[in-house]
């Protein structure tokens, strides 16, 4: 352990301010003799802290408190516009971005849809959504969070492979930042939406750990634990779609054979009903007459065997990785999110039974898997919040 | 959040003597100066702190440090024997127990041969071991840090299930907290091992992020995420011996078919090669002529097929779940554990060539899947370590 006798004034001053506004945005309206008694540290600190953050606009006033004998102490909070974040979502078919404020409320959304760019076509279109939203600040930007598909680098900023993008090594974080001048924080897409599901799901009513699967084009994990996103090693935590559950199975986007994404994709699901439905001298791979998941669902509902085959198939597969997963780190509620939560309570329970049949008695029947509460702007929201976390020390709270 | 406003003298008193406690603990010899800088106190706080520390043994001084100035500082650090700590592990052959001091160093062991004791009869064995420990113990104990076999629910002390011992939903924390006068702190033999090769393992090294797996009589893990152990919500996170694997597998112990545990642990090899070895007509199973681990290893050495076999088999099933927990967590060291280590570098190749399989290629190659460090006594130690930061908010270091 590094002896801190080095800790500069400055480091101290820094560390106050951060646990100074975090005390005041999580407790806020509070007095600053409140402040004092939360953060242990003395009130003289704490008066000068507070004054730096009002010359920045961190803080305001907002009447005063009950007496407690004397005269009785000013209010402080920190207004939930004082700054404002860039939050994107890199999504399958659009990319979106939103002006997001201290409380997790977006005031302005803008939407671009993809329509199949990739590589140097795909970084313009963030930038061109990026130009758009700095546009339409009204306030100080306190910095971009970006969500995206693939394995990031959250360190550095860069997306080690994103397939469908085609982007590889991609430092996307020094990219935006260069051009912005902002702090950027960059992760995996999944991971952002387990964070925001943390934070805004069930009503605020958090959860401390949780595990949000997507499964849309792709399938990917966040996992929360202890109330913090957890990356990994590598910052790969929660990259389920790509474990092996099929021996010799058909090969993956990601080079390897049989893995998860193969067989529980909302791509998988949709041409294993056309496969189960048409034979398989049905109509060319690819063609435009693909089912889609509202056919499935539909066919789902007339009792159509073939969809209903492909429906607990896929689930099955989910349901086991799920369980497997659950089962090893003992979490409590787990949710699901992306295209195929369209097929409803159908696949929910085959995944649900699935996820029992691998994990301990002891845990299966407290185990909660339900969709996510908040499906719209999922991404945005967690890639704000990463942002807020990283940049002021806040964990977003309304 | 709850305002805070209700903090007691007592709470912020006993906030700043563990906060003191731990940074003296970590960084002595230090001045009284250095310790308010690290914990951002004032040195008026620290002084009184640190007066009522040396009262209760738990400080001493060792010289003056470098002057800066003025007078050189007086140094304190916390004496490694200022409490000693009973733990125990209640192995599946024998219950061992130690006086562990304040740095996890062992200064008395005792063992009991368990010989097939369970029930009543094994929780007796338990309280003549700590009887032995009391009475042997020269100064203060602290407290008494548990190891058990099975799901334990932690904050009551409850062991919900030991198979083995036939033991449920016994109240072991409180029985030896009542019979001893001291707190008890019970876990999973498998956490508290993963806990006490992330405080003593690598040389002291610290790896955040590990997973170990324990392969003997069961199998079980234990996960240390961010340097703490990882419980889970119901404290089970580990469990992965009662993942299904098989379908429609032979019976479990715990009731279900197909777990991990049916085809992995150290018995299902040994029968697995006498099957191999003798044919389904050789002799009655349990019969006096079972096979040991180390008559498979050395029939592996002499290229014996059956065993070959047996040790392949229950490799794969260990490696496919190790993989999909390392792919889903992204942690790069996995260390193993238990009686089929006596296997050696045959199993762990099989071990790592079917995670690797498992595992997103982008990270199978930088997880380090290796026996653990220490194998004696690591369960008193991480028991040990449990109770030191339960009790002190101390985190074991040498």
């Amino acid at each position: 352990v590094q002896l801190p006798t080095k800790a500069t004034h400055r480091q101290t001053r820094e560390f106050n301010v951060r646990l100074v506004l975090r005390t005041l945005y999580d407790l806020g309206p509070v007095s600053r003799a409140d402040v004092a008694r939360a953060t242990h540290l003395t009130r003289t600190t704490v008066s000068d802290v507070v004054t730096e953050l009002f010359d920045r606009g961190m803080v305001e006033t907002v009447g005063r408190g009950p007496s407690s004998g004397g005269k009785a102490p000013i209010l402080l909070r920190v207004p939930a516009d004082a700054r404002n974040v860039i939050g994107l979502d890199l999504g399958e078919t659009a990319f979106t971005g939103a002006l997001v404020n201290l409380r997790g409320e977006i005031s302005h959304l803008v939407e671009l849809p993809v329509e199949g760019r990739d590589g140097a076509d795909a970084l313009a279109l963030v930038d061109q959504l990026v130009e758009r939203l700095r546009h339409a600040a009204t306030g100080a930007l306190l910095g971009i969070g970006v969500g995206t598909p693939g394995v990031v680098d959250t360190p550095s900023g860069t997306i080690r492979r994103a397939v469908n993008l085609d982007w590889q090594d991609l430092p996307l974080g020094p990219h935006l930042s260069e051009r912005s001048g902002l702090p950027v924080f960059v992760a995996n897409d999944s991971q952002a939406a387990a964070l925001a599901e943390y934070v805004f799901g069930a009503g605020g009513r958090r959860t401390p750990n949780l595990v949000a699967v997507k499964v849309g084009r792709g399938v990917g994990a966040g996992i929360v634990l202890g109330g913090e996103l957890f990356q990994g090693d590598g910052h790969a935590a929660g990259e389920i779609g790509h474990v092996v559950v099929v021996e010799d199975g058909v090969q993956c986007r990601c080079g390897r054979f049989g893995c998860l994404e193969t067989v529980a994709s909302a791509r998988a699901i949709t041409l294993r009903y056309r496969q189960l439905r048409d034979g398989a001298d049905g109509p060319a791979r690819n063609g435009h007459d693909d089912p889609s998941l509202a056919t499935v669902r539909a066919a789902l509902e007339q009792g159509d065997p073939a969809a209903r085959t492909a429906v607990v198939e896929a689930g099955q597969f989910l349901g086991q990785a799920i369980g497997a997963l659950v089962g090893a780190l003992d979490i409590h509620l787990v949710v699901l999110h992306g295209g195929v939560i369209a097929l409803g309570e159908p696949l929910l329970r085959v995944i649900r039974d699935a996820a029992a049949q691998r994990s301990l008695p002891l845990l299966s029947g407290k185990v909660d898997i339900r969709p996510v509460e908040l499906e719209a702007n999922l991404v945005v929201l967690g890639a704000s919040a990463m942002l807020l976390t990283s940049e002021l020390g806040l964990s977003v709270s309304r």
